[in-house]
Parts: structure tokens; C-alpha cells; sequence
């Protein structure tokens, strides 16, 4: 199937969207965060069609999510490392962690994160950089530099 | 096309691509939060097929993550609105956007976010619950109550 592109949206959300918004990019990424990193790992554990695995891995390296390593020489083989921006993305996969836990879970949560700091079990809450409050969403005001026909691509020249 | 269905999954983050991930659903809630709930509005501002939209919209409806409520008698017409389930989504999409405009576009971001608390732009960081400190990804100890097996579905009853 042909998916939508998103590429021509003026929108942070899009342009995520466009690079993880799939069924499977964001439980291949739970994974790798996860510590698998081989292809036959990640076929194996996901249950996913070979093809759309190999797709879909091509893909988060094409975009920088992920860099292909050598582990193996004959034959040559590769792992998939998280770079710089993919790491970046684990405050997205926290949120969805945490919301799945407190809203689409029934019963005991599947993980639970300790803060290794305090040594307590956390739940993490928004902040803003600069005067470290909590952030509500209410607390927000969202400026646009866009105007709404670019944000959904129909400003694309 | 029939999608996987991550139904069986014991994972947290299963569970929210369950409810959420999907190209289009994310963009949906990004309008309502945007404050636009109508089928009208959302068919025009996304550009998106009727059927596609409909689909969707009647899944966050029976998943709860929007509710419909009428505004016109004759004939009946509803609108979308976020439940508390569906408002507790607004972290996700915060850390979206924002990754998406630290990583993934190029120039102007298209919004800006202001604390209205400080005055400041914003930028959101995690924080422990408990102790307020910011939470980084290499401070977080993940406790597993489920086997990988359980976390991808295949030790389904």
C-alpha cells in the first residue's frame, strides 16, 4: 500500500510522523532501545514479515534514526545502532509507555521505570527548561510561524 | 488492508501503537487538540479520504479517546471531542513535536511553544514524579513484569 506522504507538511508532528508514524517503526525502535540490534533478533521477536522488516529498518537509517554497524566479516553481517537522533527519540517511546501503562493497560503494568537518582519507581511529569515547573498543557501557549494550509501541505509549491 | 493488531501484546507501548499508531490517527488528534472537531473540518484541513477519516474517528470513539457530542438537531451533526483519556495524550505529542522540530525540520520551527507560568520559551524536559529531578534516559532502571515473549504477542492464550 501507498502510504500518504507527509513529507510537504509544515508540522513537527508530520515530520515525526513521517519518519516513525507506522505500526511497526515504533516497536521496532522499543527493541533497539531494548537491546536488540540484528536483523534476525528483531524478525524473531516482533513476528514481523521479513520484507517489511527489511523496509522498514532501511528506512530509519535512511532518515537517521539508526546506522548500520559491521559485527561480522564473512559473512559480512550488520547491526543497527541508534545514533544521535534516534536516541533523542526516547522521551517519545517514554510518553507512550506511560500513557499505554495508565491508559490502555489493564491490570499490572508491563515495565516500570526506577529513577536511579531518588531510587524511587517514577512516573515522569513535563518540565520547562527554563524555570523548571511542571508543564501543563494549559501552562501553554503555542505560537504559529505557519499557517494551517502549510501545516497540513496544501501550501506545498 | 488489514493491519497487524497488537491486541495481545503485554507492552505499554503495544498498546498505544494500538490506539494511536497509525499515519493518520496522530494528525486527527493533533487537529482536535488544535481545536478543530468537526468531520467537515477535519476532511478539509487534512485532506484525507472520507472513508479513511470515518475509520479513524470511529476507532478513537470506541477505543475512548474522543466522544462524540451533538451541536445541530436537524439534521443531527456531532462533533469530536477529547475525553480525559484522549487529553492525557497531549505529552506524546509534545515530545513529537518537538522531536520532530529538534530533528527533522529544517529552519523556522513551525510553533513555538510558551510557558505561560514564566513567560519563557519553552522547551519540555522530563522530570521525576518523585523527586522533580529531570529524568534522563540513562537514569531510568526498566523492572519487566512481563517476558519478551508476553511483550510481542506471542505467548497469547
Amino acid at each position: 500500500m501507498k502510504r500518504t506522504s507527509f513529507e510537504h507538511w509544515r508540522c513537527s508532528i508530520a515530520q515525526t510522523v513521517e519518519v516513525v508514524g507506522d505500526w511497526w517503526t515504533l516497536l521496532i525502535l522499543r527493541d533497539v532501545f531494548w537491546g536488540l540490534h540484528r536483523f534476525d533478533e528483531l524478525l524473531a521477536d516482533l513476528g514481523i514479515a521479513r520484507n517489511i522488516l527489511s523496509d522498514r529498518l532501511g528506512n530509519l537509517v535512511a532518515k537517521g534514526v539508526l546506522e548500520k554497524h559491521p559485527y561480522q566479516e564473512a559473512p559480512l553481517r550488520h547491526e543497527y545502532r541508534l545514533t544521535e537522533k534516534g536516541r533523542a527519540l526516547w522521551p517519545v517511546l517514554m510518553m507512550m509507555a506511560q500513557w499505554g501503562t495508565d491508559w490502555a493497560i489493564d491490570g499490572t503494568p508491563p515495565v516500570t521505570f526506577t529513577h536511579t537518582a531518588c531510587g524511587e519507581l517514577t512516573h515522569a511529569l513535563l518540565s520547562c527548561d527554563r524555570c523548571g515547573e511542571t508543564l501543563a498543557g494549559h501552562d501553554l501557549r503555542v505560537g504559529f510561524n505557519v499557517t494551517r494550509e502549510e501545516a497540513s501541505g496544501r501550501a506545498a509549491s
